[in-house]
């Protein structure tokens, strides 16, 4: 094959975030697909806050082993086929590895479909995870009703950003949090949001309070901690706390911490729900299908972030810990021809 | 009216559990019922854990005032009415008070349903709450499959001794939680649990990983603490967690504490769902009627103690959250005739 081989490999389980040689790029041989499997030239990695989490502990699925390649959702192109499914030429998506080339199985890739006027790594950062993961939690889980107040946390970020625009579409007041006030503002004069409350400048409970002042029907949980608490104590009754992510616990340096305001889900007949969106594959189709048409009709906008060089991953995928982003980050390796 | 008035008044708020002093029981004249009220002669007070959250706090209802009577699940008889839709001598059930002769309208009482074979007490005990409670919250919340494990907390209590025997009908492995060896050994011995465990002397943690060595699939919530954690870190992908009560927590001096494990709700996709029996009061004639068959049949069994004379309702109150009690505790106050 063709090509200097890269391979991100991971030396060390992190300590809290990503530390300094938790991560190693190698330059490797280019592997030969075997029976049944076939060569992936890489063109996109998706960076996401779960990376994280597979670098960590076992969690939806096993940790990363210690000195394996780094997992990651990724977008390439087939240079060399042995499988049937996979043909030599197809762009193709799904769960592979931060490397250059790799191989990859029907198992864990699928062809990507028709993009329409989207270029491929828009497609791929808007709805190869986090579009999907907005729709089926705002939608099948959060249920909004016209009129509800609905409070986003990570409201700048890949997930919260569509998450808090499909709410606004059904006719919800929004409320997201972020943490700076360009993602403020982004999301109040962007994207459409009601209300913006920066949880770093801001006394979360109090602003909480002013902006939903009866209280908070819907709460799409990117973070857990602290906003949590605080959007809990703020429940309405038959309230729904759709649980998406819990960033502000994934650099925990020990076990992650539980709300305190637990008792609000007896007290207010919560129902938290959790999901990861591996297990509701089968709504894809509506969800790529709909937000397609939101975003023709601009009442959706994504913004994707890309970032070239594989060798930036690292670097990149701590940004977001930091919140030193919003929207989606992408790395392009090299764009398809 | 004839009789002595004997009324249960809160005169502090518990600090913790409910200490000297806090209600006082005084002699009072009988209240005269007003247009669309009747009098009602109290047979039978229900006591429940949930009576210590309406002393202390606004929860799903408000607490009591200071200096009001206390607020308790009654059946009583009509001895005197302005109401048409509650008659001169009949046997009524809802929300009340502690006190002999207390005033009700249609809003907060209702005529009791014919008790077939079982004496009122015993329908009173099993049917104004609890029955339901575990009903709804076990087949409609916890949704039990054959072969699956449920854990119950509370076990030898009202509610959890009869939601562990609705989940060994529903074919389950059920696994109970409690107090005492001899709570243990009824729960297994004449209720059909499989397993039960002592959380007192018993490492909670390990017992659960011997008892579920294949994880948790549903666990029916009366105590919420310790035990609800050790339950979150060993719950199976798509668990249920069916949360009828924070007994662990009803004591507390300060904010209620919540789990550590929380994030097992995003890591196992589990949906915790709160409930109060009052927001399903739909659900009574079903699960009446098919816990009525399963008593006939001698598949289900309840316990009730019944406890005489309404002087005595603040010391059973307290015992139970001292672990001193199994099944259902009901105050006599004057058998129905």
């Amino acid at each position: 094959m063709t090509g200097v081989n890269r391979v991100w490999r991971l030396r060390n389980r992190p300590v809290g975030g990503i530390g300094e040689g938790d991560l190693t790029l190698e330059t490797e041989p280019t592997p030969e697909p075997g029976d049944g499997q076939c060569l992936v030239r890489l063109n996109y990695l998706s960076l996401d806050p779960t990376n994280l989490v597979w670098m960590k502990q076992d969690s939806y699925i096993p940790a990363v082993a210690v000195d394996d390649p780094m997992r990651g959702i990724v977008c390439g192109t087939v240079a060399e086929s042995r499988s049937d499914g996979l043909p030599t030429g197809a762009i193709v998506i799904g769960l592979g590895t931060w490397a250059d080339y790799q191989l990859g199985t029907p198992d864990t890739l699928q062809v990507m479909g028709d993009t329409g006027p989207l270029p491929v790594a828009e497609a791929f950062g808007t709805f190869a995870a986090v579009g999907p993961t907005a729709y089926v939690g705002m939608v099948d889980i959060g249920r909004p009703k016209a009129g509800e107040a609905v409070v986003v946390s990570g409201a700048a970020g890949a997930v919260g950003s569509i998450a808090g625009q499909i709410a606004k579409i059904r006719d919800c007041r929004v409320i997201g949090l972020a943490g700076t006030d360009e993602k403020c503002t982004w999301i109040t004069n962007e994207l459409g949001f009601d209300t913006a409350i920066n949880y770093r400048t801001e006394d979360v409970p109090t602003a909480l309070e002013a902006a939903c002042p009866e209280g908070i029907d819907i709460y799409f949980d990117n973070t857990g901690g602290e906003i949590l608490d605080a959007c809990l104590a703020r429940m309405n009754v038959f309230g729904r706390v759709v649980t998406c992510g819990q960033i502000s616990q994934y650099t925990s340096q020990g076990a992650w911490s539980g709300p305190t305001n637990y008792g609000s889900i007896l007290v207010n007949r919560l129902t938290v729900k959790g999901f990861i969106i591996l297990d509701h594959m089968d709504r894809y189709p509506e969800a790529i299908g709909t937000m397609s048409g939101w975003m023709a009709a601009g009442k959706l906008r994504v913004r994707n972030e890309i970032i070239d060089g594989l060798e930036n991953a690292v670097e990149s995928c701590k940004r977001l810990f930091t919140g030193a982003h919003s929207g989606k980050l992408i790395v392009r390796v090299e764009d398809v021809s």
